[in-house]
């Protein structure tokens, strides 16, 4: 046992001297929400603080501390472990569901009236914050975000991750930085901003055409970015820059300041100036160093929406990005049918190791685009569930495999969900297969005016679902990064999101069109492409857009029941499976291109 | 030329009459809407103000006027129209235009600082208001909303409209007032409000079981009402009301009291008591007379979610209503083919006469629910048109006549659009046709998640329309009232419609469906349904809803190409004119009969 574990090794000791220090300063309620000052999907060990003060291991979740209670708010995806982890830390699990109230609500319910309630600011975005401030004020409680409690007990942190920060190049990258600034700024002028200030990892790594490797999956490094019509400022630990990159920024006119003296730069800001900020993608902490003289325009960061939008020449490296990750997938896959014919013992792990290997071997190829999911049978009913040396499943008997898996090449990011038959799927297995292709279609085949807001395109893929009394409850669609993150905005697909005006789709936008059925206990289905927004012409009814399926693989028709499609949806499926085999032909041979041939044989 | 118009006969007169009392009363903007107490769509002459002191007589409109500007703001319906009217009045037409700016944002934008924009607060929402305000105070501006200066200038004002006030009896009206009352009071008990105050005509007269002839097509009479647990207030004129009527009102609980008492008893409810009300559906000019120690809960009016959730004994009564309406459409369309097979001169005038003739020979008819739109070829493109004696289409040669209308029923209320081949329809007129019908397909066929919020619907209409580059401009659907008004909400079916969650699809909801395809100066195509929210079942993935197509006439497969739809859409379409067939047959005979079984063979 070390020392520092002596000192607060176990859960309830942190709660004991976390509730110290709220009695010293008269807070009636600490919130640890799981976010960092970035607001990134993925956290650096350094602020996981929240996993660390409850012993909870999960990715999302949100822990209230008050002098007789703590609890954990998690999903339903993580309620198994959030039970198991928090046995005897005193801290329950409060399990949150879709509509139902949340951590938030509950702070202002049980605030006594004058209360105080802290949160670390920095990591609390803006738009939250004012949420959370607006409840208390209805009771005369208040909140505080000039307090970070956690870090004075966190005796043990982790330090911040120092990955090396890399230039994206061209030919990958198509439109070089300076070309970026200089349309930033004329956004800037437009808008009436003369600063703008960027906290989102993925704007900035756009911005500037670098990447790193702080977190997982994600290519980005933890920084942060200050732009006005002289100046842009790049505010990132020094030692991740070499001299070489570091001539090359300041010839382009961006300066390198330490990561640490962003706060500095936001006080200096001048009285009297206006600065551009997204209350959703900036925290509470950070703006507060700005002097109140400080007029904010706020609205969505103009790189949120200039990077969704890939343009004609990121496209083409797209479609070669996604032609490799085809052929990986279909080598992949051809190993996996002779592996399940023949007598290996295959696991989940297996899947996510071979598949993995796959995409290694190919050209561009840089890192997993997310943690591959495999999960058999009842463990494919749960949407995000991943595989552990601890718990997996084997293979075998009958069944469904659903694999959701990406990688980041050079020239783009995938994500892919296909499902494999094992053994003999049954009949209700099949339907649910076909139910859920039925939606890929149909959202797939879609023309839809330019700029409608893409919630409301949900409905078209959920309707020959929601026709059979089934439904899913995570979104259709999320925005996709171009070697980039994964999930980006603006636009998603969720019928569930609220139709902001930011949500309005745009020719270059990539989305995943991801319907799914989920049987708890039993086997859960998703099939996932994703699409690129094209223009389809303008008519006297104005402009409008169809969707480029990017995504090359065959759907198993193994798992599916033909009969149930119509012509139409019979024409679809045969045209995509012709594209695919035509397109990933020449980048195979052997037994993949056979397998390849076969698996898209007309229906 | 009577004294009157002598002393402010001209819109300049009357300008120049207003603009002295603005500068009396230091006022730079005059903003007059189209609007009344009770934010009705059809306002009683008495409120039509903004007519009278613009000249402008369409229906919708917004005047605004300053000491060197007046404008009149209206939508593309009546740019011809104002354009004639405003001429050499001195006010300009600003072309409204969807997603610009309206005129909230012009006076937000030319009010100068520290400037005063007045409005009759008593015609315009305490939502607008507070919008309004918002912007105004961003410029250091103010509005007023406790000066009536039309009033001082309107000496020709009409007086309020005075039509007896009756009951809507069983069997039709299936829930008694005592409990509607009794359910609305438990809801303001769980709501935590002591009072309610309903300024809505249609709430109103839903709640009490009256109905009234105040205005055209909707049975509604003006009115107020003020409702606690041991009182409900009706503020109406009295004279409307006989003894007998008042005698059963009195044994329900209902006290009544003159209209113009309304300010008086809402200035008595008492300091530190809650009141319900409804921000969208109440006037800022009537609440200002509540003491300010009284605590406003602000949510939709329960009456208008509860009106809008038709009991299946409603459901009865709708479905034999649907049943008249649709033998009355039949005998009038067997008029109407022989009459354009033979020589007689038909106009748009003479449908309207004779589809309202036919309407009124049914039993249960009290009136028709609107204006017939009866609209040929090019006048068929004005999804409003109207005909008048001045201004009207003979209907001869070849072409599409679009026919719109509803009648008020004792036990429920219709709307419903078909297409008529005139001569012979061009392939593209008979493709638009088609492409409307699979919009109506769609969406008459899906299922849907109970709760989804309605305008998330809109698409499934839509799909097949975008699919071909077509879209059009107004919703999919409005709500229907039960012998109400033909439009209602809460629901909407309309992507430009904000999916509030008060917009949430619940059983017993009624409908329309009706997409369209506009070509200016050409045709229109328009194809409606009203249809139910009816149960579908529940699943392991929750309730669904699937809708009952409640209207029952012929489609005229004359104006369609049906090689152009699907099998699944023709199966649809045989069973609806099967249905149709079936329950229209035992009301007719002869002609109309023969007529009936023709225009529902199968395709």
């Amino acid at each position: 046992m070390s020392t520092q574990s002596s000192i607060n090794g176990s859960v309830p000791q942190r709660l004991a001297q976390t509730r110290e220090l709220m009695s010293r300063e008269g807070i009636h309620a600490l919130l640890v929400p799981s976010a960092d000052p970035h607001l990134s999907e993925y956290l650096p060990g350094y602020w996981q603080g929240r996993q660390w003060l409850s012993g909870f291991h999960g990715s999302v979740g949100t822990l209230i501390v008050t002098a007789d209670f703590a609890g954990v708010w998690a999903d339903s995806r993580y309620w198994e472990q959030a039970t198991k982890e928090l046995k005897g830390s005193g801290i329950e699990l409060v399990k949150l569901q879709p509509g139902q109230p949340g951590p938030l609500d509950w702070l202002a319910e049980q605030t006594p009236e004058g209360g105080v309630v802290a949160v670390d600011g920095a990591v609390m975005a803006v738009a939250s914050a004012r949420t959370l401030s607006g409840k208390l004020e209805e009771r005369n409680a208040r909140l505080r975000t000039d307090i970070d409690l956690l870090s004075e007990v966190w005796s043990d942190r982790p330090s911040l991750p120092n990955a090396p920060i890399y230039q994206h190049l061209p030919p990958q990258a198509t439109v070089s930085r300076g070309e970026k600034l200089a349309k930033l700024r004329e956004t800037l002028q437009a808008r009436g901003a003369d600063w703008h200030f960027i906290a989102t990892l993925d704007d900035i790594a756009w911005l500037f055409n670098l990447r790193g490797g702080d977190v997982s999956f994600n290519p980005v490094f933890v920084s942060f970015a200050l732009i006005n019509q002289q100046q842009a400022t790049l505010f990132v630990a020094l030692s991740k820059v070499d001299a070489e990159l570091r001539a090359v920024l300041e010839q382009d006119g961006v300066t390198l300041r330490d990561y640490s003296e962003v706060a500095d730069a936001l006080r200096a800001v001048p009285k009297g100036a206006s600065l551009l900020v997204d209350p959703a993608r900036v925290t509470a902490g950070l703006l507060d160093n700005l002097d109140s003289g400080v007029k904010l325009i706020e609205g969505l960061n103009p790189t949120t929406l200039a990077k969704s939008q890939k343009s004609l020449a990121d496209a083409e490296h797209i479609r070669q990005a996604m032609e490799q990750d085809g052929a990986a997938l279909c080598e992949f896959f051809t190993w996996l049918d002779s592996a399940l014919a023949g007598s290996e013992r295959i696991t989940e792990l297996t899947i996510d190791e071979k598949l993995t290997a796959a995409r290694e071997r190919r050209p561009g190829y840089v890192s997993l685009s997310f943690n591959t999911i495999a999960a058999f049978n009842a463990n494919g009913a749960m949407p995000h569930y991943h595989a552990t040396e601890e718990e997996h499943a084997v293979i075998e008997g009958d069944g469904l495999l659903l694999i959701d898996s990406g990688g980041q090449y050079l020239g783009g990011t995938t994500d892919i969900t296909r499902m494999v038959p094992v053994g003999t799927p049954t009949a209700e297995q099949k339907r649910d297969c076909t139910r859920v292709l039925k939606g890929v279609i149909a959202l797939s085949r879609a023309q839809f005016p330019k700029g409608i807001l893409s919630p409301l395109l949900d409905s078209i893929a959920r309707a020959p679902i929601w026709a059979e009394s089934v439904d899913y409850g995570h979104g259709t669609g999320h925005g996709v990064g171009y070697f980039l993150n994964v999930h980006e905005g603006p636009q998603v697909i969720a019928y569930q999101a609220a139709p902001a005006p930011q949500t309005a789709m745009q020719p270059g936008m990539i989305t995943s069109i991801e319907p799914g059925t989920y049987r708890p206990g039993r086997w859960g289905v998703r099939i996932e492409n994703l699409a690129m927004n094209r223009v389809a012409g303008t008519s006297e009814f104005g402009e409008f857009l169809k969707f480029e399926t990017l995504t090359l693989c065959p759907i198993d028709t193994r798992c599916l029941e033909p009969s149930l499609l119509t012509e139409e949806e019979k024409q679809w499926f045969n045209a995509y499976h012709a594209e695919v085999r035509e397109r990933l032909s020449p980048l195979l041979d052997g037994a993949a291109l056979e397998w390849l041939n076969t698996r898209t044989a007309a229906i």
